[in-house]
């Protein structure tokens, strides 16, 4: 079985030739083109050949291609509806647009969707019932498996734990609710909200220095800060490291999974911010769901790009 | 197909002899005693006989037995851990208990896992893939079906989403949480509230006068004195509704079902809690998912515990 991978991040796109086993033949990746859509299919598409070529697989070799990609997005349809950072974009038929190219079949699904498909297939908990898989970037998504089965949902919605409602009088949310999770854990929602304060308190910390000036702040500097002893540093990762509490709590009461993965700033900010995490949790979920529940940092690291988008190539193949 | 279901209550226990299309042949129901567990055996399985024969059905006729009773139970083991209202109760194994005296398999599941099943089975949104069943009484539970199974979860808690927290820093739950979903909406919290806020402030009311007394409050006396407009009440029930709808807010953005069901209380108040839900619901979740999804009260009524048993009866059949 050769499968073709497609990772559509916002700023760089990944081809892979890899197999169901999840063993990578090659790689490659360029800049996510902000251009037309045409001239960004022509480079796609020149660089499936080349990775193709790569790892001496012939195009007809193939057995199913997957593409992973930021929601929203009809799987269904196979269309990007509104990629977040490329606002040139809308309603882009891109299983169609890759199709055209392939005799394979062609799926998609979004990033979330397909971390939570690969940890399902690939990872360290590899064919559990039950896994939650969640990502933190600029935003904040989710992916969860149950019986086995990703739930996409109604509307290719399913998963979307990052817009539940921590707090109805929380901070306002990029999506227009008010107190959702990504209102408190969202890296920019974060960044703002350190900006913020540290501006109108005339905070003194280390976080502005690690950032390079008090406009450049994210996640990464205040988990340098706090990781320095920085006090305001401490005390906002730990109010940080309590939403994150809450939020896979109420995962935990309601889906009782077997797992919950965490991606992204969790790979390296690893037990700096997983041990505080599971300290708070006993507050948010009942002894017996959360004490068969393991709460990790994901060890898929670099690779789950890839290997993402190989396993919605997997779509048909896992049910078959 | 002969189904047997045991629907054990806090209060009542029925008995049914129906089939795989929901149709109930003959139904008895006699209190849930209280005493030994001996004692409470032996009616329970006289009921068993009598209304196999009122069905007119052989016990070696029937090809499954299912039992829907209140949590904390192990589904795996057939035991029922510590029902709530039988405090002389604990590790029951009910199943085997059932088994001693059928041949036919004896399955169990907890009550609003059972009601959810009835509703994918029998309901009027029979088939659906995504389906949420939440229930009322002194507490809160719920059932989910995601891809057309159940979320039992790797403890059997699966589904618990009245112990998702609403807000961190809201009222202690009975479970020892803080702002569970439960807190604000379960019966008896919903009461204790009340008495005490009508106390305290000495406040003027028609719940009391429904009620008989400020001591006998519950849901029934909220409802009855919102209905006739008493001011207090009508503020209170739309407290309610908007802490309804934030809990089925957050799970509609975590699973985007195709239909929520709103059992017990929402039965009989109907629209006069469904409508102000609705229009909450707007702020908890997303324009797309919520458009396509229904949320409505239940339409089995007083059938849905016979028919819950004769849904657990089949989770063998369903599979094949």
């Amino acid at each position: 079985m050769k499968l073709l991978g497609i990772d559509i991040g916002g700023t760089k796109t990944s081809v892979c030739v890899g197999n169901v086993h999840g063993e990578i033949m090659a790689s490659k990746r360029i800049p996510t083109s902000c251009e037309s859509i045409e001239t960004y299919r022509r480079q796609l598409l020149e660089l499936c050949f080349a990775v193709l070529e790569q790892a001496k697989v012939q195009p007809e070799a193939l057995n199913a291609v997957g593409i992973s990609a930021p929601g929203p997005l009809d799987v269904k349809r196979g269309v990007l509806i509104a990629p977040p950072n490329n606002p040139g974009w809308k309603d882009v038929p891109i299983v169609a647009l890759v199709q055209k190219a392939f005799k394979a079949p062609v799926y998609l699904n979004n990033d979330a969707n397909a971390c939570a498909l690969a940890e399902l297939l690939f990872g360290r908990h590899k064919g559990v019932q039950n896994l939650v898989y969640l990502t933190f970037s600029t935003g904040m998504g989710g992916g969860i498996i149950a019986n086995g089965e990703l739930i996409q949902g109604r509307t290719d919605t399913g998963g979307e734990v990052g817009h539940h409602t921590l707090d109805p009088s929380g901070p306002l949310c990029g999506c227009g609710q008010r107190g959702c999770w990504e209102a408190y854990v969202g890296g920019r929602n974060v960044a703002e909200q350190l900006k913020r304060k540290i501006g109108e308190g005339n905070i003194k910390t280390a976080i502005v220095d690690k950032a390079g000036g008090i406009e450049r702040i994210d996640m990464r500097a205040l988990e340098a800060a706090a990781k320095e002893g920085d006090r305001f540093a401490m005390a906002e990762w730990d109010l940080f490291a309590e939403r994150m509490a809450q939020g896979i709590g109420n995962l935990i009461m309601i889906l009782n999974p077997d797992v919950v993965i965490l991606g992204t700033m969790a790979i390296h900010a690893g037990e700096f911010v997983m041990a505080p995490i599971r300290d708070k949790l006993p507050k948010y979920a009942w002894e017996w769901p959360l004490k068969a529940c393991k709460v990790e940092a994901s060890q898929l690291g670099g690779k789950i790009g890839d290997l993402s988008a190989l396993a919605v190539a997997m779509t048909e193949l896992k049910s078959a």
